[in-house]
C-alpha cells in the first residue's frame, strides 16, 4: 500500500502538551466507536493524524463500498485526532461543524483518512481531511472534508489518562 | 411528543412519479443501514420527510447522547428521502456533499430529523434538515444540515419496486 | 412586495444588551461595505435581521442577475447582524465560516436576505440565511446560507456607539 | 514573493479542449468583476489556477485587511477558473455551493488564491482553494475554500472566443 501521496506534506505545529503521543494513544483506546467500526490510528504527529479502516461487510452499503455515513464519521474522527494532538493537558476538542464532499464510492480493501490542522487558534481549530480508498496498492480519492473544532476543557479520562 | 414546530412549514413540490408513496416505503425497507441504526420514516410528503430514531445504548457516544456520526447519518438519510419523494420512476439521488452544524448534544428519548427540499432542479437538489432531541415531549434543536444531492438513473430494486 | 413568507417564523432570544436596537443602527451606519453595495438593514429583532438590496448595474454580473459574490456578501452581513443583535455591550462577532448554496439567479428588482440565529452559545453562534429575489411582488429563493460566528470582545466604535 | 508552498503540488487532468489556454485568457478578459476588483489570473494549468489581488483601499474592510466578501469572491473565481481549464468547447461551469473558513485577516500587499480541482466528473466538479496573504515575501494562510461546480453548456462569448 502506498503510504505517501503527492500533496500529503504534513505541516507540524508545537503541541502544548509534551506528553501528546501518550494522550493520543489513550484516546484511541477510550473511544468506543473507533473499535466498533474497526478504525485504527495508524500514524500521527503534531497537528496531523492518519486513520485506517479495513473494509468489511458490516461497514458496507447495499452496493458494496463503505457506507457514506462511515466515511464521514471516519473523517470527523481523524480531524478530531489531528486537533487532539495539539491541545493542552486537560483539554479536548469538539466538532462545531464540517462539510464533506463525496468524490467516488469508497471501494477498496482499506480506507485511509489523512487529517491536517490548518489553523489552531485559542478557541477554534480548522482541519481538512482527505479520504482515500486503497485497492491493490493504488489510492483513489473518495472524499474531502473541511471542519471546524472548538477547544474545551475536559475532566474525563480521555484528556487525563492515568500514570504509565 | 410534539410533532410540529413553529417554522416547520412543509412546502410541497409536484412529484414526477405519482406512485411516490409506495416507492418511499419500499426504499425504507430496502436500506439496511436504516434498520441497523433503528431509524424509521415517520412521515413524508412531496419534497419533505421526517425520520425518528429511538435513543439506545448502541447509538450513544461515551457521554450518553447519540453519537455525532449517527446524527449526521440520520440527517443525510432524511435529506435523501426528501429528494427521493420527487424523483421520476427509475431514478434515485446520491449525496454530493453536505455541511452539518452541531448545536447541542443529542440527548433525549427520541431523535427527530425533518428534511425539506429547497430546490429540485433537473440534475441537482438542495435540502436542509433540522435535527431535534425530544425529551419528555420537549424538542431541542441539536443539529442543522444543508446538503446537495444529484439525480441519477438507478436500475436497482430501490428505485424499481415490484408490483403491488 | 411580500414581506412575510411561509416558514419565516422569527424566533427571538433574550439579548444581553438592552440597548441592542441602537447598537444595530449604529453598526449599519459604520459599515462602509454596506453603503458601497447599497444594502440596508430593513428590519431586525432579537436574533434575526432582514436586509434589502436594490438591483443596480453595479452589483450585476455579465448575464444580468446580481453577482454571486454580492449575494454571498449580503448573506454573510445579514447573518452577522442577526448575531450582533444578541451580543453584550462591547462585544462583536466575526465570521468563522459559512456554506452557501446558490438555488437560482438573483434576478429581481430587490434582493431580500433573512437571517435567523439558530444557536447563540457562550462563544459560538450558528445562523442560517435565506436569500430571495423579489420581482413584481413575487419572492423566489435564490440562495441558502448556513454559517458559524464567534463572539469577540471589541473596543472599536462599532460595538461602543457614543451617547445618544 | 514566495510562489511555491509545501503542499502546493499541482495535479493535472487532461482537458477536453486542447485550446484551453486561449479560452482561459479570453475568460479573464470578459469577466467584468475580475477587473473591477483588480484580480488577475497569474498562472494556470489543466485543473488548477492561481489568482492575485493587490491590496488597495477599495477592497479593504474598516480594520485594514481585505474584506472577507472579497476574499470569498476571489476564492470562488479562482475555483471557477480551475474548473474552466477542463471543460469542453462551448461549455462552462457554475458554482453550485461552497464553504469557506476564514483563518486570519487578509493582511498583506498581495492576496494569492490557489485553486485545485479534486474531482472532475461528467456533471459535477469539486475544487479546493487556499488563500494566502503575502507580506514582505512571507505567505500566511488566510482562508480555505471547498466548493462544488456544475458543468453547463454555454453559448456566450465566454466559452466561445472568436478567432485569434
Amino acid at each position: 500500500m502506498e503510504r505517501t501521496l503527492p500533496g500529503w506534506v504534513r505541516r507540524e505545529f508545537e503541541p502544548a502538551n509534551p506528553d501528546f503521543a501518550r494522550v493520543m494513544r489513550a484516546g484511541e483506546v477510550l473511544q468506543g466507536a473507533i473499535h466498533f467500526l474497526g478504525m485504527r490510528l495508524a500514524e500521527f504527529g503534531k497537528g496531523w493524524a492518519e486513520m485506517h479502516l479495513t473494509h468489511r461487510p458490516e461497514v458496507s452499503n447495499e452496493m458494496g463500498p463503505v457506507h457514506g455515513g462511515i466515511v464521514a464519521a471516519m473523517a470527523d474522527t481523524t480531524a478530531g485526532f489531528a486537533t487532539f494532538s495539539l491541545v493542552a493537558k486537560g483539554e479536548n476538542t469538539v466538532t462545531v461543524e464540517y462539510k464533506i464532499n463525496f468524490l467516488a464510492p469508497a471501494q477498496g480493501e482499506t480506507i485511509v483518512a489523512r487529517g491536517q490542522v490548518r489553523r489552531f487558534g485559542r478557541s477554534i481549530a480548522v482541519v481538512d481531511v482527505d479520504v482515500f480508498a486503497v485497492s491493490k496498492g493504488v489510492e483513489r480519492p473518495c472524499a474531502v472534508f473541511l471542519g471546524t473544532f472548538m477547544r474545551v476543557s475536559d475532566t474525563s479520562a480521555l484528556s487525563n489518562p492515568g500514570p504509565r
